[in-house]
C-alpha cells in the first residue's frame, strides 16, 4: 500500500481540549488581581476558581489552540481529526458536541476519573487584547496511548500545539504523533503558543522543529523568542534554514511567510472594530493550510490566512461564527478588483 | 470571435533593434575619454566611431534590452515576436538572422536610407560593471507604422521597453502598442532601462504606466528614480497601487515583487564568478514572465528570474548561451534538496 492510498483527514490535530470562559473586564480588574496582561498563565483549580467567582461569563465557547485551527479547517471544508483529552463532565460533552457539529472526528476516550475538563478564563480588556488564565484539567493528561498510529498515518498533516511540552505525559504524546507522522511520510505543521512557553522550552524545540516540524506558525514575539533575539530578520534567517515554510503572524502588520530563498510580506486585513483577539492566530493557520492543502502559492495561503483571522476577532470566542468560504471568496474578489 | 481564438504569440517585444559590440577595458580607458561608468550613453556616429577604433572588439552579438528578454522567452519555448528598426547593412542583417535562428518572428521593414543599424559599445571594466556608449541609428526611427496591429492582437503581452521614450517617433510607437494593446485586451509589460532615461521621462511615465501597465520591471535605483525618492519602501508603496505587479531588480540582493498587499523578497543566485553583467535585468523579464505565462507564483517566478539572470552574467554578451530550461530544471531540482 502506498502512502498516497491511505489518506482519510486532511488534518489531524492534537492539542489541549479546553472550554473558553469569556467575561469582558476593566484593565484594573487584572490589575488588581495581580494578573498578567496579554498572555496565557496557568492556574490551579482554586485560583481560577477564584478568578471566575468575580467575574461575570459572558459566554462559554469550545477553545484550545489546535481545537480552533481544526474548526477553521472544518468550516472550509477539509477532513479533519482531533486528539485531546476531556473529562467525561458537562463542559467535556459541550466540548465533544461542538466538535462533532463541525463534523470534526473525535475519538479520544474521556477520563473517567481525575481532574475536570480544563477550561480558559478569557477575560477581554476594553482594547480587545485577550489575558488567558488556563486549568488544564483533564487536557494534561493527554499521553502516548491516545496517539492512535492509525490515525496519523490517515492524514496529510499532524498540527501539534506547543502547549503539550509543559507536562511529561502530554510531551510524550507530542513526540509520538510527530515520530509516527515522520515513519509514514506525513507533514508535520506546529505552533508556537506564548513567548514564555517558547522562552521556557526553546533549547528543546528548536532541535525538535529541525527534526520533524515542515511547516511552523507562530507570531512575532514567538518566533524571536525561539532564536533570544531582538531582530526579526535574525529569526527569519535562522529558521528558514531549519524548515520548509514558517508563517510569522504579526498583528496589524499582517504577516510575512519565509520559504527557503523566498520571504513574503502580506498586509493585514483592515479591520474596524477589534472585539476580541483570542484565536487570531489559530485562524490565521486555518485559513493558511486550508490554501496550502490547496497548493496555493505562499503570498495567497498568508492572505487567506489573514481574511479567516479578521472574522474571528470582529467578535468574541475563537471559532468562526460567519460562513469562511464566502468570507474568502467576497474578500478575494474585491481584492482583485482593486489590483 | 473572442480575444482568446486570436492568440498566436505568448508575447510581442517593441524595441530598440541593436547589436552590441563587446570589448574588455580599464577603469583607465573610461576616465581618459571621459565616459561614465554603469550607465547608458547615447553617442553620435562619429563618438561612436572614435571610441570604436580605440579598442579591441570582442564580439559583436545582437542585443537590445527588449530583443535580448524575447531571446531569453524563445529559449524557454515562448513563441515572441519582435518589433525593431534595422538598416538594410551587414549588423542589419546579423541582428534579423540571430533572431531568427532562435524561433523569434522579425518582420519589421528594414531602412532602405538613412542612418545605419544601431550598436551599442559595451565596455566591460574588470569588476563585470557594463558601460554602454550606444548609438541608436535606425533604431530610433522606429515609427507607430511598425506597430502592426494584427501583431499586437496576436499576443497575451505586448512588451515594452523605455528606451523607446526619447525619440518622438519611437515613443508614438510605444504608445500605439499600448493603447492596441488595450483595445484588444492584451497585457502590457514594460521594462524601465536606465536611471538617466526615467529622471528624464519620469513626469510623463507615471501616468503611462498608470493608464497601461500591468507587469513593470525595473531595477532598484530606477523605480526610486520614478518617484524621486530615496527610499524603496516609498517607491514600492506607490507603484503598487498604480499596478497588478511589479518585479523590482536588486543585484547581489535579489529581487522585490509587489502585487496588491503581497510583497516577495527573494534572494539572488549565487554566482562564483560574474564575467559581465550585460543583459541580467533582461533576462531576469525573460524569466519571470516566462513563469507568469505558466501561472507560476510570484516568487517562483522572481526565483526563475533570478536563475535566467544568472547565466548571462557568466559569460560577454547579453544573450543566453547554455540551455536555460535544463538550468531551470537543475536549479530548482537543488533548491528542492536543499529545503
Amino acid at each position: 500500500m502506498t502512502a498516497e492510498q491511505n489518506i482519510i483527514y486532511d488534518v489531524v490535530g492534537i492539542g489541549n481540549a479546553l472550554v473558553d470562559v469569556l467575561a469582558k473586564v476593566s484593565d484594573k480588574f487584572l490589575t488588581e488581581r495581580g494578573l498578567t496582561k496579554g498572555s496565557m498563565t496557568l492556574v490551579d483549580a482554586k485560583t481560577a476558581g477564584l478568578i471566575y467567582n468575580d467575574m461575570i461569563a459572558e459566554r462559554e465557547v469550545s477553545g484550545g489552540s489546535v481545537a480552533n485551527t481544526m474548526a477553521g479547517l472544518a468550516a472550509l471544508g477539509n477532513d479533519c481529526a482531533f486528539i485531546g483529552k476531556v473529562y467525561d463532565d458537562e463542559l467535556g460533552q459541550k466540548f465533544k458536541r461542538d466538535i462533532g457539529r463541525i463534523g470534526i472526528d473525535f475519538e479520544t476516550e474521556p477520563l473517567l476519573k481525575g481532574p475536570a475538563t480544563g477550561r480558559s478564563i478569557v477575560l477581554v480588556t476594553p482594547d480587545a487584547e485577550r489575558s488567558m488564565f488556563t486549568y488544564l484539567g483533564a487536557a494534561k493528561l493527554l499521553c502516548a496511548a491516545d496517539i492512535d498510529e492509525n490515525v496519523i498515518a490517515m492524514a496529510k498533516y499532524v498540527f501539534l500545539e506547543s502547549y503539550l511540552w509543559d507536562f511529561e505525559d502530554s510531551k510524550e504524546a507530542l513526540f509520538k504523533a510527530a515520530k509516527l507522522a515522520q515513519k509514514h511520510g506525513r507533514k508535520v505543521a506546529l505552533t508556537l503558543c506564548d513567548v514564555n512557553y517558547v522562552v521556557a522550552h526553546r533549547n528543546e524545540m528548536r532541535p525538535f522543529i529541525e527534526e520533524y516540524v515542515d511547516l511552523l506558525f507562530a507570531n512575532e514575539n514567538e518566533i524571536k523568542a525561539l532564536f533570544d533575539t531582538q531582530d526579526l530578520d535574525v529569526a527569519l534567517d535562522k529558521i528558514k534554514s531549519m524548515i520548509e515554510i514558517a508563517a510569522i503572524t504579526r498583528r496589524n502588520k499582517g504577516s510575512v511567510v519565509v520559504s527557503g530563498k523566498i520571504k513574503t510580506f502580506v498586509e493585514a486585513e483592515k479591520v474596524e472594530d477589534v472585539v476580541d483577539s483570542s484565536g487570531a492566530g489559530d485562524l490565521y493557520a486555518a485559513g493558511f493550510l486550508h490554501a496550502l492543502l490547496e497548493d496555493k502559492p505562499l503570498g495567497i495561503c498568508a492572505l487567506i490566512g489573514g481574511i479567516v483571522a479578521s472574522e474571528v476577532i470582529t467578535h468574541y470566542g475563537a471559532r468562526p461564527e460567519t460562513s469562511l468560504k464566502s468570507l474568502i471568496r467576497k474578500k478575494l474578489m474585491q481584492y482583485m478588483q482593486n489590483s
